[in-house]
């Protein structure tokens, strides 16, 4: 596939840890149906939110450097931990306007709050990295409206398909009291996974808190500043077009793949990590 | 360091996906005091146990490259997943000794083991990939003696100290209850994360059913491979020393370092991903 970077025809590139991220296609796919889109994902180095800053910034500059090289016109960046640690980074090095999942959320979080805090939820890289909080302190939120919780066992929870199970509703007691002692309005689902947990989440802070789903947010975004650019496509009355790679096969792939898009991947292209390091920048 | 395979003076090389083979080098260490150990953990790409056998295997590939590369006399596989899937490619391919966990793990539960029948738990990959389940039949027991299970929720609960916790608890009963009620009398932990959950696990399974820890397994195992191939040092009231390479720093480092060694780590190297790429051998 040749590059095709400023027309308005070519794909959009969407890359995530790992399955997680499909919740991103899914909206996308809602909302701009005639739009083909490449995602990929990084299945054989997932999880990010677990590492280190310098290494998710090398593991994001060969995902967004694969989505360039297969034509994308915009590179969106599904992952959480990813926008918070190589956001910048990608912009000052890749030929296509990047979009990442934060300042969606955080615009979004913004305009539902009700004047009470606003909660954030993600993975420990996500939350360590200040990223939402610089948001929505730069949106007018005092530090005492912006409360933050890690918590790790929510990716592995969802990955083994235990939403409803006694031992998801435990972790969100656990790691969520904190947040609904406070009154939060408003809590940012902050990583890929996390809308899987919706229902159960909802129940547990009741039916008055917000819950703002990154991946409509990003839809969204990527909408508007298609628009923008002017690459929209014209024809919106097509079927377009959505192709998958991956790094690696995991174990129930298919069901796994399901839960996050809603519907079965048919066909999938491996991508070698040999192949991925070919995409690395100079300054990783 | 220049390589010096076939010396006795050399060190030990141990590599795991992460920093759960830390037990495996303690147990080393414990038991063979005087000899230099080097460990590899590869952090960048953890975990091993939901990824596909290519995948695993290359990465055990660049592992075991590296510590070659740096003079071990032998390449001690601490993870149970590359041990499953990699050790008879690791064995065509490097030019040391390799020894794996999975059959040190099988022979200590064989010798334990009196007349019941024997669990096995571990990842989705170890658990998939039959290894175990071989092992323990060649050795004698017929498929009723042999009961095995994926506890994909133990890593994730280990990685977050939640040793004790009612979650953990609640996991372990999960996951252990068919083994518990079908009367196993030695239970396996094919995962170099379970041990730091052995007194849960203990107190569930109760005191007649024993727990085999494969670190011990596997350091007797090496001591007897070095002792047979006359690479053992000899000066044993020396102090080793132990090096330590990980491919990237995570969040809680040092926390989760000394849970699993039992004393901080005081200085580690990192080793970037691209040099862990130059060490792929040609058949992957």
């Amino acid at each position: 596939m040749s590059p095709n970077k400023n027309d308005a025809v070519a794909p959009i590139g969407v890359f995530d840890s790992g399955m997680g991220g499909l919740t991103v296609l899914r909206a996308l796919h809602e909302r701009l149906p005639g739009e083909d889109i490449i995602y990929f994902g990084d299945t054989a180095r997932v999880p990010y939110g677990t590492k280190g800053e310098k290494t998710v910034r090398a593991f994001a500059s060969q995902d967004a450097g694969l989505l360039v090289e297969l034509g994308v016109k915009m590179v969106v960046v599904a992952c959480n931990t990813a926008s918070a640690f190589a956001l910048e980074h990608l912009r000052e090095t890749m030929p296509v306007p990047i979009l990442g999942v934060i300042n969606p959320g955080v615009r979004t979080a913004l305009a539902m709050t009700r004047g009470g805090p606003v909660g954030v939820i993600g993975t420990s890289g996500t939350i360590r990295s200040g990223r939402y909080q610089e948001g929505l302190a730069a949106g007018g939120l005092g530090e005492d409206r912006i409360l933050v919780q890690e918590c790790p066992l929510f990716v592995p929870l969802v990955e083994e398909g235990l939403m409803g199970h006694a031992m998801t509703v435990m972790a969100i007691e656990e790691y969520l009291l904190p947040l609904r002692d406070a009154g939060v309005d408003t809590l940012i689902l902050g990583c890929t996974h996390y809308p899987a947990l919706k229902d159960d989440i909802g129940r547990f802070m009741g039916p008055d808190v917000k819950l703002v789903d990154s991946a409509d947010a990003l839809a969204l975004a990527a909408q508007d500043r298609l628009t923008e650019l002017a690459l929209l496509r014209g024809d919106t009355s097509r079927e377009g077009k959505l192709e998958f790679y991956l790094s690696d096969i995991p174990w129930k792939f298919q069901e796994i793949g399901a839960r996050f898009l809603g519907k079965p991947i048919e066909e999938v292209i491996t991508v070698g990590l040999d192949e991925m390091e070919a995409f690395s920048d100079s300054n990783d």
